[in-house]
């Protein structure tokens, strides 16, 4: 199972690709962050997120692509592009096919920590211990969208098949 | 000038393109909602409203796009799916180098109504009688598109003709 996690920022947009299966030791495949200017014209700043997606869906044709679930109670200036960075990637996925699975930064971070309330240093030195990495992956983005993918491997199983049958089955016809 | 307005929305997305320029009459070249199911996959709705607006670009062919400029202090269950929206009618746009502008809803309702603080059934007269429609256009984010649309017809004067005189210098010629 090859699961691609996207932490979504507009001026930096982590991302990581995560192999394996629940119970097992887990591979990075990949690790990166799309950047955008930002003093680039928003519209500008989507497509080239767009571009970096597909260029890392292309490269490493993951089964799933994890997407931190955006929340408004957040910092109320950056929320907004972080959720128009979103739309991007599960666009991207969605319209290859690819199931999207949103995960909130709770719950990715008592996956990987065994914490919900745990602080990017934690969920860093996790990552590096589970993927076996000589050190942690910088920036937090990049570390953040390895968790997500790793969150996601460890999610019930039967629940992906499911989800994955689902997007396949979209893709065949337009939505009524 | 042909601008298309949107006014995002997972559920239903309000298109509608205005021809015209500020001081005469202007024109409702087509107006519409790209609508999604509300019990599909986001990642599944995103792509409808990017097919969705795409036949829109493909038909009308707009020079401008005029979208909504979404605020976070509104409804927070709503605003992240309304980003996430107008996240997708900008890509469209950018990626085909169209120019993309986001106009707040009460310069919209400023600039038809004569007050930043109007309702629907005031915007939707306005837009009635300043297109010379028959009845108002149903629903109201179909109308909310039509609005934005002349809104950004009536606020660009200035940033048309410099567009209408770099079109022209360029016709002549570079000058050395």
């Amino acid at each position: 199972m090859r699961v691609l996690g996207v932490d979504p920022g507009l001026t930096r947009c982590g991302v990581g690709v995560v192999e394996g299966v629940a119970g097992r030791p887990l591979t990075m495949v990949g690790v990166g962050v799309v950047r955008t200017p930002a003093d680039a014209e928003l519209g500008q700043r989507l497509v080239a997120i767009e571009r970096g997606i597909e260029a890392w869906l292309d490269e490493h044709r993951p089964e799933f692509v994890a997407v931190e679930r955006v929340f408004s109670q957040h910092n109320v200036r950056t929320v907004m592009g972080t959720a128009q960075a979103s739309a991007v990637a599960m666009l991207c996925a969605a319209r290859r096919g690819i199931p999207v699975a949103l995960h909130t930064p709770s719950e990715v971070k008592a996956a990987v920590t065994g914490s919900g309330r745990a602080d990017k240093a934690q969920v860093g030195a996790m990552v590096t211990r589970l993927l076996r990495l000589a050190e942690p992956p910088k920036p937090a983005d990049a570390a953040d969208a390895l968790a997500l993918a790793i969150c996601h491997i460890w999610r019930a199983p039967a629940q992906n098949r499911l989800q994955q049958a689902v997007a396949q089955h979209a893709l065949k016809g337009p939505i009524r």
